[in-house]
């Protein structure tokens, strides 16, 4: 099941886009019109930390949706409504995993790159923007905006001290991240924040696809184009750390909670990694697909 | 004047701190009492966002209050109450400025570790407690966990692209931050972010002074002690980068909020530049002064 965030002239609401791709159905005003137990929430985090139970009545809800052959009379066109972000603000900093692939670690210097442990900065709530919003190309600061292609994990339950085989225990779902970067102010700044962090530059979704749609987040196919190129293409099964070590290694000490966002870093072929480089011009199209996700795609703005 | 953020029975609320230190003014209740206009937020945060109003409001109370005599019925023993952390959850990590004292710096490397341009790191939202509350050790994780003095900013109004001149027009007020750090963790990650995350080490408070009560944010004396003894005695004309700058470099293309944080960066005295270095142990009493903010105490959980 996928689980989008629009927005109408009524307010903020969450979706479930339809199999089809192209339409959505209203979750909170179906799930009232099924005679559901209590409102839901029409915030996604709110509805996330709900726990389970969010997933089981919005399966339910698509269950009668079918049952009664309401689905043309309930479900709206996508193109209706405004897709925001799945979580358009995150109430935190979203987690980013540096150099989990190996070969995107050797392109961006060498093979003293690959790193040992756990890698992690983050990006600022302010950056995040939905499929179809355009990426500021922020041009009076920076001559090096370049793409990240990523796989995303989207925390489902609160946790401390998480071991790796109960780890997917705690993911609600998955999506898709760009996690754009000035390349040129991540190395004059030396930590990675202030170059992960100018407005726009997290694009995120189009929705988050429940974990029960994904067999193995360590298995997914995802792919970066620019204007239709192909830039990057790889398997997640390449991760150096796979999602489970993410999700432990970050849980020792800290506590996830359900909403918090994982960015599980890019594969090669950035345009940094290319010689010369190939970074972000005007009016570039960026879109990154995900294996059972869909696909994530934004205009650098001109 | 001094803003508080306390807990009893009722709820969580706004306190103005009395000059004596020892007693709080519950804003609202008395607020209302003096037949203020609208009801004002009990969320620090939240009345941050007001704008200068906020600010306003609470001076025309506690003039009220002076000039009615009313000081000994009004304000109650701040021993009577829990104090939080002025904010007791970030609506986004704490931003942290890395080595912005030379001498920090060389005792963390050598002069080449002095920055040219500024660092920032961030620690979750999850970090944070109060002036009072345990710092648990961690100990089944790190072996080296330090603590880190330093003045904390607190943003007061929304702006992105802030001019180094106009720069503390964007600020709301000024706290104390102790950025403990777990050493091993921090060198083994390479970037910052784990080793700064741990839940519970980013102590916050007591409270914030309002910025119309700090003639000048990069001449305050700043001192550490640990167990009564001095370990970090500076002040914060030795920045390499004064407050205004942090300001206008992080807000380079990202939108700084009110309410957010900005810690500083700590002077030297740190454990680790002791030769062999001196981490905290279980017991430790850590306290924190800066001039014309007050004192930050937290001892490390047995």
């Amino acid at each position: 099941m996928k689980f989008a965030t629009y927005k109408n002239e009524s307010g903020q609401f969450i979706g479930i886009v339809h199999a089809d791709g192209r339409r959505v159905l209203p979750l909170l005003e179906v799930y009232e019109k099924m005679g559901g137990k209590s409102a839901l929430p029409s915030c996604m985090a709110e509805a996330i930390s709900l726990g389970d139970v969010f997933y089981q009545e919005a399966k339910k809800t698509v269950q009668w949706v079918n049952e009664n052959n309401l689905d043309s009379e309930l479900y709206i066109p996508l193109d209706s409504v405004a897709l925001l972000a799945p979580i358009p603000r995150p109430a935190k900093n979203i987690f980013c995993v540096g150099k989990n692939y190996a070969e995107h670690a050797i392109e961006m210097g060498s093979k003293d790159d690959i790193p040992e442990h756990v890698m992690v900065f983050t990006k600022a709530p302010t950056t995040v923007i939905s499929h179809g919003q355009n990426i500021q190309s922020h041009s009076e600061l920076t001559e090096q905006l370049d793409y990240e292609g990523e796989l995303a994990v989207v925390i489902g339950k609160k946790g401390i001290g998480i071991k790796r085989e109960e780890a997917l225990d705690y993911v609600f779902g998955y999506t898709i991240v760009n996690d754009v970067t000035a390349r040129d102010l991540q190395a004059k700044h030396k930590q990675f924040f202030i170059g992960k962090s100018l407005d726009t530059t997290c694009p995120m979704g189009p929705w988050i696809v429940h974990k029960s749609a994904i067999d193995n987040p360590n298995n997914l196919d995802i792919k970066t184009t620019v204007n239709g190129e192909v830039r990057q293409d790889s398997n997640t099964e390449n991760f150096i750390f796979p999602v489970e070590e993410v999700i432990a290694v970050l849980s020792q000490g800290m506590t996830l909670e359900p909403g918090d966002i994982i960015a599980t870093g890019t594969p090669a072929g950035v345009g940094k990694g290319f010689k010369p480089p190939r970074f972000l011009k005007d009016g570039d199209v960026i879109e990154i697909t995900v294996e059972g996700i869909g696909a994530l795609q934004n205009k650098v703005e001109g």
